[in-house]
Formats: C-alpha cells, structure tokens, sequence
C-alpha cells in the first residue's frame, strides 16, 4: 500500500462517519505498543493547528503509555474488513494480550512520530499531544454521569496532527 | 432566508475550512446577547452525541455569559460579507457595545436553545453545554506558552449540537 497525503480539514466528515463505527488509537511508549478502538473524538482547529482530540479513560492500558509517549496515531478504516478487529481491540486489554497478534494487524512507521500507524486502508493522522485536560465530574451535565459508573473519567488529549494521509493499495 | 436541516457530521470540511476566517459564537444569558469571533474549535461525536467544543478566555466577556447560560450557538459564514463584522467582532469587548447594533447584525430564535443564532447565511449549530475542562498551563506543551502571555487560559465548552441547519436565501 502507499501513502497519500491529505489535507487533515477535508476528510473530517469521512472521520466522523466512520470513528462511532470505530477507529484505532494507537500508543507506543519505549518498547510498548498497544493499541484500542475509539468511538469518541473531535477534529478541527485551535492553537492555530490541525487538531485531533482522543478521549482515553483512566482505567485503560493506553492511559498509562499515552501520558508518558506524548504522541499517538489515528488510524481510521476505509472499509468493513477490521470490523473483528475493532470489536477484539474494544474489548480486550493490552495488559492481558498482543493485540497486533491476536487480530493479524501490522504497524507501518510513521514519519513525525515515535508511535506506528495500524497497516490498514484508511485515514492516518500522526499526532503530538500538546494539550491534555482531565473531566471532572463537577463540570460535567449530570446526564452523562451514567457513562461513568465506575468513576474512570476521560483525559482528552489534543493531539497537533502533524501529518494526515489515506493508505491505499498501490 | 429559510433554514435547512442538515446532518452535523455531513458539514464538518466546511466548518472547518471556514473557521480559521472566523465564525461567530454567541451567547445569551437573562436578557445580556453577545457575540464574539472565533477563529478555534473541534467538532465530532463524544459520549454518543454530535459535539462542537468552543474554546473561550477567562477574560472575555462571553465567559462571563457562557459559563451561567450553559448553552451557545456558532454561526459560520457562507461568504464574504460578515469580513468586517467578524473583524469587529473580534477585536471589540461586548462589555463596551452591543455588537449587534455596531455591526448592523440581525439574531433568529433558536429551535432548542435560549440563544438565538445571528441572522446570516451560513451553517448554524444549536449547542447545550455538556462538559466544562478549563486548561491548565501543567498539562500544556511548552510552546503554547506563548499563546497565554497574560494567562488567560481557555476553558472548552463540549456542546452537544441539538440543531443543525444551513440558513439560506428563499
């Protein structure tokens, strides 16, 4: 496959389509790589800079390699062939097992990045968190207080997308 | 001008291509309406709703509006013609004038909020604010820094966007 760069604003709405259909977030800190599906995310503009904001739960394995790696890949499939993958990398942890290897997925090198993108066809951002914010349960619409039964509120981290391209077959 | 429901998801390219020109985030709180321009934002999909995060300064006076209002509305510009107003609006403090009046600006009742929308044509979302973070300089790349020389942080507002619509000629 080859990598064909893209302006990260214009494929919002194909981002958005698919991420509540699911998207990998992928972390790798020292030799640790791991990598979970997402849902949940925004995209846009601020600090003057394409920005992608994942949200990670406190009790997630990716929690404690994203705050130490400060950077992290969005890969976001072109297509339904991940779906067994998706639905593995949403539910396992990767303290407990290789999700590389448990559902065949490579990793390709990023470029501006120390964290690899997921080898599938798709839309890739490479991101470099610049600002992270942790939910309080105080500023929050009381509404919402049911996706948090267990208290393991989300960090958001926006991440400065540093290089956005769609991976496709040569 | 008649309004047109659109999916938020569907519309995002655009917001986003536009926003770095300037998009109007207003606020009404008890009977005090102020607009201001806003440059910044994300937009996507958290805690399973269609979400816009506008980002705004302690020192505004829209945050001493937003913050009791708990709702908003952002209107983007389909053309040219708001250039001076989103200058103005920009670069003006509503604790001065009324904007509206200066800039010869109309509003429309929202749908599902107490804020109105600025009678323009343009994409508007209807937004109830659902999460709070306000930025701390610990958790901020350095180089940022230099966005805050009077440490003014931002504080995000998670807007859930509860209507969407292109406001367009008859």
């Amino acid at each position: 496959m080859v990598n064909v760069d893209v302006a990260p604003m214009s494929v919002l709405n194909e981002v958005m389509e698919q991420l509540p259909r699911g998207a990998f977030l992928t972390v790798k800190y020292g030799n640790r790589l791991n990598t979970m599906t997402i849902g949940w995310g925004t995209a846009g503009v601020v600090w003057t800079r394409p920005i992608f904001m994942a949200a990670v739960r406190l009790s997630r394995h990716t929690f404690r390699l994203i705050e130490p790696a400060g950077n992290f890949t969005v890969s976001v499939p072109s297509d339904d062939s991940c779906r067994q993958a998706l639905a593995f990398c949403g539910t396992k942890s990767g303290r407990d097992c290789d999700k590389f290897r448990e559902c065949g997925l490579g990793t390709v090198p990023s470029r501006t990045v120390s964290t690899p993108i997921v080898d599938i066809a798709g839309l890739h951002f490479e991101c470099k968190t610049v600002v992270r914010e942790a939910m309080s349960p105080d500023l929050m619409d009381p509404a919402l207080l049911e996706l948090y039964p267990k208290r393991d509120y989300h960090t958001m981290y926006f991440g400065e997308i540093l290089a956005a391209y769609r991976r496709v077959a040569e």
